[in-house]
């Protein structure tokens, strides 16, 4: 019988660097946050197994607490992970100056929209999924989840401004509680676009605040 | 050692008759929905456990399956129920006929954020939550939740039909959409009440609701 090739056997014997070992776990801890925003996106925070987590990325059993502290160590990297993740493809659209501050709003709603279609309508939004379960159970977890979604509200009140300043909407409104009013009922309509397992909620919220709120 | 009198040596033997042992019984499957729904709206359906369940009713261990074929029935029993309650306290506002339409949503919208208050912003929408949680992960609880929310916006709407009639909202209204919007802003409100710990994102959506949107 043949020795493959491939096995370790046939190999020198490697050494590995302290740098290499290093990015290694790196790695492993970046690929696990990954995994857990997927995973508490589509099943929870807290059915959200450890030993399911480091099954779907191949780390060794027991591995899960060299990388954290413990498991709601987890749960904040896995929100800081999707915050600055959601503010890039946020910022994509809002920060395009080739595009009129509405039509860039615009512009991340249908990106939205398509995105929920992408999954099958069954992902939706981290923030709204765990403030909605963690935020009566853990008093960090909703200050935390709070605050990712106030950045965004600041990040939509600038575009609004910008659409007042360029006179694309009226100096009646108020930014910062248009962008307050725009995530409230954008997380509530994501929500029924899951149950409804459509886009129309979310098509049917930026039609009526781009046609009647933003008058 | 003097025999208390409250012992069962000293009861004559107590015939308990078929009708009352299927009278505890529907009360204890009462009982286990009535503690199904607080647990559910507080913590979720996935972590609420049956023996956690049947140790706040009281309800002797094992008898759960006595009552529901499976977790998943009583889930159905947990949401009818909530349903039920739900659209007793609705329909007290929407029918109130002393009251113009407009006023008596305006009602609901007033009591819905004291309620929220009562409980510290800790519980918000049995449908919203287990909609969040369930709605990606079990067709039949997708479906149900989302008719539930479909009952409560048509009852809506009727409110706002009468309004268009009595001449409160302009015939350019379409109510059915109006209480779609409604519905779908309205939960992500209660999400985000939760979340501030306030009844501020609630108002905000009503006022933008009352004094924008049926304008």
């Amino acid at each position: 019988m043949p020795t493959s090739t491939n096995s370790p056997i046939d190999q020198p014997s490697i050494r590995v660097s302290h740098k290499e070992r290093a990015a290694v776990r790196r790695d492993t801890k970046t690929e696990l946050v990954r995994c857990g925003v997927e995973l508490c996106t589509e099943k929870g925070f807290q059915v959200s197994g450890i030993n399911d987590l480091l099954q779907r990325v191949g780390a060794p059993k027991g591995s899960f607490y060299h990388h954290f502290a413990s498991k709601h160590e987890f749960g904040e990297a896995v929100i800081d992970a999707y915050a600055e993740y959601f503010a890039r493809k946020l910022n994509r659209h809002l920060d395009d100056c080739t595009r009129k501050p509405l039509t860039r709003l615009a512009d991340f709603v249908d990106e939205a929209q398509r995105g929920m279609a992408k999954f099958d309508y069954k992902r939706g939004c981290l923030v709204g999924n765990l403030g909605q379960e963690l935020s009566g159970l853990d008093e960090d977890f909703r200050t935390r989840l709070e605050s990712v979604l106030c950045s965004w509200e600041r990040k939509t009140a600038e575009c609004l401004r910008e659409a007042v300043e360029s006179g694309d909407l009226s100096t009646a409104h108020d930014p910062v509680l248009l962008a307050n009013f725009f995530w409230t009922g954008w997380e509530g309509a994501i929500l029924r676009a899951k149950l409804t397992k459509s886009a129309a909620p979310m098509q049917l919220f930026a039609d009526i605040f781009f046609g009647k709120v933003l008058r």
